[in-house]
């Protein structure tokens, strides 16, 4: 069975909607480079038919995917022009997939009405066929890919090596974890990238944004990697203060998986149907990155992740959870702000043979 | 600007994906002559393309709307296989449309697990394009087109001769209200009509299920036209012992209009596109027809017009709005029992030239 964790749907104060601005930086840094692709490398005129189809894989409730789609439909727009074929402008239709508990009467409701596509909804893993053989011509999917399908089982083995006692993550645990995460991430990727190379026409492209980490880096460097070990350490001492079990702590884990460029390049490289065009880390922090914010950082934390952990702890610790973060996050602001310096972000550009 | 009445969503008691057995009843009528459609009529040599792509126009929330695609695709698959096109058997992919405001978080938690198809939701009123320039092959609406985009402006000027005052509805009202309505839904049908022509490949098809009348009787003989009266008359009573005031049922029409194959053959005679196959009057009761159950009844068309009625006389008068009704529908039992041998459904196939 496939787990599920959408962000948190509406348009409330804790909605990814209201926070989701960090992810929203990544969308402007990566822009160029997304100009840059389909200007250089996507070849449009070896794309017979009508209608241009794009998709973006984990768009959550918007805006940002409004952003994206938008930016890249202007981009398709100006390569027809360039190629001097403005007679034969495709008509576009945008596909926004996500899981079926995420909230698209919210996606739906905010579609931008001036939009230049018609607009479809698709609900569904990602991690599975979503489309039609050969039917897409441009994939997306932004701080999507990071989550797993599911917790390895080992994880939920008390007499395993890799049963993670005390800790919600891989960061900072005993080897044994880490593969475990390192080979869910790769079975994942490995049905996401066969189900894409079917569903992409031939010379179609996609693109990837993911938080990661630089090759030979531990999580335990990187700011989410930190956090993740924050959140744990806050649910810890909300453990000896009795306000939640210990065993409860044990038996969680965060299904999210921070690669590596090394790593993601031998996984596509498994692929015989996709070839790797681009792939650098890139840094969505602006540029000179201001101080932390506590409240913030936690704020965009819990608009992903306070499913996942409601579903586990009951939604009654979350307001805390969360509170807690925030103090440790400013506790820990040095150790946030010096990490990573090679960024944190994977862009990564692939073409359909 | 369009208005959107979108039918109960959820779960609940009075939700329409409790409350549309009676809108089930026509999919099961239907069902054999859609079959025959697909296999006398359908050419599927002329598709080129995998895939086959179908949609329902005005779907709500489940679970008919499964049920006829299901039917459709199991149709289409013995039309290539009869054909001896198996090897050319196509993917299907299904386009779920509705108003902006339809339960798609709903729809799409109910989808059929094993369906064979690729599902997605389009939001948007079908007075309009929805779908890319030929990139439709079926495409399929029950119990939608009865809905006009809008009250006919005539009826909101107290200064017009079609202000209908005391009357929710055209039935029993005078000519300049059935002719403010039927322009209207000429208006609509155009632009509808259209829109599906751009958007149907060449060859492709399209079934129209619709409440209408036979040709030359008045609304006032239609089982449907009857509750409409008898919803009027229970809001006049209501407004008689103050709880609405009079002026506000003046102000209220219900923006359904009941079409005669008359009328619907010139309308489709007008689009330069579209012929018409079949165009027949349907019975959707069971036959024999068991005795009417008003409170049966009174759920059903709650199921569809809480939301319409809910926004003009406020959400607090439903329960005892449709209490009334449901006895006055006893009351007249007969006279609903008695009306419209000849069949209270349109059944419309149209091809695309």
């Amino acid at each position: 069975m496939q787990q599920s964790f959408p962000m948190n749907g509406g348009d409330g104060p804790h909605s990814y909607l209201k926070n989701s601005h960090f992810q929203r930086q990544a969308t402007i840094v990566s822009r160029t480079m997304i100009e840059e692709a389909i200007a250089k490398k996507l070849d449009v005129k070896c794309f017979s038919s009508n209608p241009f189809r794009l998709a973006d894989l984990g768009c959550s409730v918007g805006p940002n995917t409004f952003i994206a789609m938008q930016h890249i439909v202007e981009a398709v727009e100006r390569k027809y022009l360039a190629q001097g074929l403005k007679s034969e402008m495709p008509e576009f239709q945008v596909f926004f997939n996500d899981h079926v508990a995420n909230d698209f009467n919210t996606l739906f409701a905010s579609l931008p009405t001036q939009r230049r596509y018609f607009a479809c909804g698709v609900p569904g893993s990602f991690h599975g066929r979503l489309f039609p053989e050969s039917s897409i011509h441009f994939m997306f999917s932004s701080h999507a890919l990071h989550w797993l399908s599911k917790v390895p089982e080992e994880l939920l083995d008390k007499n395993s090596p890799a049963w993670n006692r005390g800790r919600i993550h891989y960061t900072s645990g005993p080897e044994e974890v880490s593969h475990a995460y390192a080979a869910q991430f790769e079975h994942d990727m490995e049905i996401f990238l066969s189900a894409r190379a079917k569903e992409l026409v031939i010379g179609g492209m996609i693109v990837l944004i993911i938080p990661a980490l630089p090759n030979g880096i531990p999580a335990s460097q990187n700011p989410f990697g930190i956090m993740f070990d924050l959140l744990g350490a806050s649910l810890m001492d909300m453990a000896k203060e009795g306000l939640i079990s210990e065993a409860e702590v044990d038996s969680f884990n965060l299904p999210i998986h921070l690669a590596s460029p090394k790593q993601m390049t031998e996984l596509v490289e498994r692929n015989e149907c996709l070839i790797i065009e681009r792939m650098e880390l890139v840094d969505p922090r602006s540029n000179p990155a201001g101080p932390i914010n506590g409240k913030e950082c936690a704020m965009f934390l819990r608009a992903g992740l306070e499913g996942v952990f409601a579903q586990h702890f009951g939604s009654g610790i979350i307001d805390q959870l969360f509170d807690r973060l925030s103090k440790k996050i400013m506790e820990s602001s040095h150790q946030l702000e010096s990490g990573n310096k090679e960024g944190t972000l994977l862009f990564v550009l692939l073409r359909r043979k």
